[in-house]
């Protein structure tokens, strides 16, 4: 396939609405739709929000080529004016969102646009499905970064993603989840994440020895000698070996990388040959099948690691391969009013919160710990340091006065009228307000299982909002 | 990103050994490298082998442009020489494979690279991605496929897939393993897989009352007319809204599609409505989170569906989410002669099979139900007919002479010392190939649970070979 340009992924049903909206002259009513998830995966306390750079990028280039139209037009159900309507299609709408790398709960409209319903809809299965991407990889690699408490992560799934997007974005997103770098050239090449590699079994394989394969890497690569000791057997050969080569060859930074085997037997082993050889610098690599629940236990027991590889468990976000972001109608304009809409569900967690909302972050003065988010409509402000009360809305009697915090909004406005009006930060800068903003969280919400439950309340404006239209809606 | 050209996507693990076997003056030695895996996923009793077509065109893609040589320039260890070698790069290898669509099992050789060793080891990453990932889903979809038991699958997932080359390719992949579409508009265009669709919930929102909704629907899409019931009440108001306008638009082809709420229930009762109106060929489709275990319990507890549309646990594979095809060397040569390759693992399923390498499927010649594959030495020939014994490797005592039978050898050529020589079938042939080898399966291998393990076994000439290696490497 020789396109870049995505507009035509699309789910079938954007294009027979967004003819129906044409047809019926309703094109250019505006409305609003919430980007949101309503479930952190894994169990998690936390998910981190990324993709926004590539939103963008796709909005920016929303338009339909000449093929395109023929192929709708083959499909025999659009009329010459609609096609007509998608030459010429032009992204108009603002969009507001919370910026990459931030820490967000369940329900917080992560992303809203608001224009012409057409326009509006029709960016749903894109913003989808990089948002639920990125956020999920964000997400999967920030659990691992914090299991390996402090020790670097390298992502190195690329061959085990879920194709090409999967592996150069995914490490984009691990990056900004804490990784330290990736294996993918690519991501290297093209969004300046750190790219690492050293040698593979075949490596190992394709010389007489093992040792000689390990002098001949260490004679080309002297300032970075990471060998892989595991192709014949660690500790019989691999690890001797090594240590053979460091003296002969006296590498400036030396590492030795293990793949398979019992990681905490093996390096505890390893660790001890390579001190006793007078190689405490030689840094341990390991690699084989790693998740934060595998790292957590290989470190307690005491497993001596310096960083670790991780493949297919974090590109696949492999225990829980699915972040559920949905994108939903909240509000509609008629003579410049703003109409809320809602979606009404039996399991009332799915209820869509309605109307053009905002998202403060509530954190104390003293401490600058988060404590809670307030989901307020767009006019309301959240006044800085006087009390404020805030409420479950689930269960309204759980009721706490507030002083002495200050409230951010935490939404920044992308495009304005289709105009871009936000510069994305660099990916570096990305995964430090990262790093920043999850130190704002208290460390019973970082928890990997049952973490304590962070406070997403709706104002009461909101609140008495939505109970309004439920009610209405039942009668 | 505006590239299409996949050749730095590699880890760059692979560009360090090259440059390794580069500078060692080895780029030349032919080797051979086997692309399998180790164990199906969820448990099956088999896997659908695809990507091939993908691979094919990343293969005669493979160059660098002046803008990669500049990157991996900016790396600082890379020689001027490396860098003009790869500058005039062109893929010169043979490549084998087992064609799409094909069941296939663990240990079998899908693809076979022999060639230059820096050129047939660059390639393994590209390799690994493309067929991990459409094998993974091809798989998947197959079961779900089955589980339906003949009704219609489609394929939803784009929103959840990861990344766009998951949402389109994914979408190919699961049209092989038995969907009948896709949502995904792209897909169709480029690859001609059926895209369909209809409504979302926004759909009904956007007018004052569901029953308007439906109208505008019918008069626009009088041939294909599926309503969406579940926006505010299934069998209160969505049913009987559909029934009224089914009745005033009188469309040719009738559908509702239920999203949520509990199907078994829902659809028993929309069907009787139906049914009472006089629309017996309305189809009820349904969509909510269906994977292979889901389809089954509601068939068994007699839901009323006609089709399912399968999102976020298809496109993720979601109960498994990883296809772990691996790449390793099997042999180099060394004038002329081949020389086998073996790589030892402490897990003795884990151990390769030395050497260049054939698969035979062996077929019985009176039914046409396959029953045995036997992997041998590329020389071998099995003839069809005669006796011939087939063994456990790792239970040689578990022996069976059979007659009676035809060999099939699985794998073609694909590529001719850089030159393609196959043609890929088209998406529809591979699909129908497909449905038709597993028609040679037995029903035992096609249980979810706990199949019965078809046999994989080695001529005793690979066998032989195998175990002489294993014990060379322990002596």
């Amino acid at each position: 396939m020789e396109r870049t340009n995505m507009t035509m992924l699309t789910d079938f049903y954007e294009l027979t609405m967004a003819n129906g909206y044409f047809e019926h002259g309703m094109g250019d009513q505006i409305a609003y739709f919430d980007m949101f998830f309503r479930k952190i995966p894994d169990g998690g306390g936390f998910a981190i929000v990324a993709g926004l750079e590539q939103v963008i990028t796709y909005l920016k280039g929303l338009s339909f080529s000449e093929d395109d139209l023929n192929y709708l037009r083959s499909k025999g159900i659009f009329s010459e004016e609609f096609l007509d309507f998608l030459r010429d299609f032009k992204f108009t709408c603002d969009v507001w969102a919370i910026p990459e790398g931030t820490p967000v709960f369940p329900g917080e409209p992560l992303i809203t646009v608001r224009g012409p319903v057409i326009q509006a809809q029709f960016v749903e299965t894109m913003i989808l499905l990089i948002m639920n991407h990125q956020s999920l990889i964000a997400t999967k690699a920030n659990r691992i970064v914090r299991s390996a408490q402090g020790r670097g992560v390298m992502e190195f799934g690329s061959r085990r993603a879920h194709g090409a997007t999967a592996a150069i974005i995914g490490a984009r997103a691990a990056y900004i989840g804490g990784c330290v770098g990736t294996a993918c050239t690519l991501t290297d090449q093209e969004y300046g994440i750190p790219a690492m590699g050293t040698m593979a079994h075949s490596w190992v394989q394709m010389f007489d020895s093992e040792l000689e394969a390990f002098e001949k890497y260490a004679e080309l690569y002297p300032t970075n000698c990471v060998l892989l000791v595991d192709t014949y057997n660690v500790l019989k050969c691999g690890v001797p070996n090594a240590i053979k080569v460091f003296k002969e060859k006296k590498p400036q930074n030396m590492g030795i990388r293990i793949d398979s085997g019992d990681i905490t037997y093996l390096t505890k082993r390893a660790r001890a040959m390579l001190d006793e050889a007078g190689f405490k610098d030689c840094k341990i690599i390991v690699s084989n099948s790693f998740d934060e629940y595998l790292i957590r236990d290989v470190i307690s027991q005491g497993a001596k690691i310096d960083s670790f590889g991780v493949g297919e468990r974090l590109i696949t976000s492999k225990t829980e391969p699915v972040f559920g972001g949905v994108y939903k109608l909240a509000a509609l304009e008629s003579n410049g009013k703003i109409i809320p809409k809602i979606k009404i569900s039996e399991n009332v967690g799915k209820i869509t919160n309605p109307g053009f909302k905002k998202v403060y972050r509530l954190y104390d003065k003293g401490t600058n710990q988060a404590f809670a988010d307030v989901i307020t409509l767009n006019h309301e402000r959240i006044p800085s340091g006087s009390d404020y009360e805030i409420f479950n809305p689930e269960a309204t009697w759980k009721r706490k006065k507030i002083c002495n915090f200050y409230a951010k909004d935490l939404r920044v406005q992308v495009f304005n009228e289709g105009e871009l009006v936000y510069k994305s930060p660099t990916v570096y800068e990305i995964r430090e307000y990262c790093m920043d903003q999850i130190n704002t969280l208290w460390d019973e919400i970082k928890r990997f299982e049952n973490p304590h439950i962070y406070y997403v309340d709706l104002s009461k404006e909101l609140w008495e909002l939505k109970t309004k239209l439920i009610r209405d809606l039942q009668g």
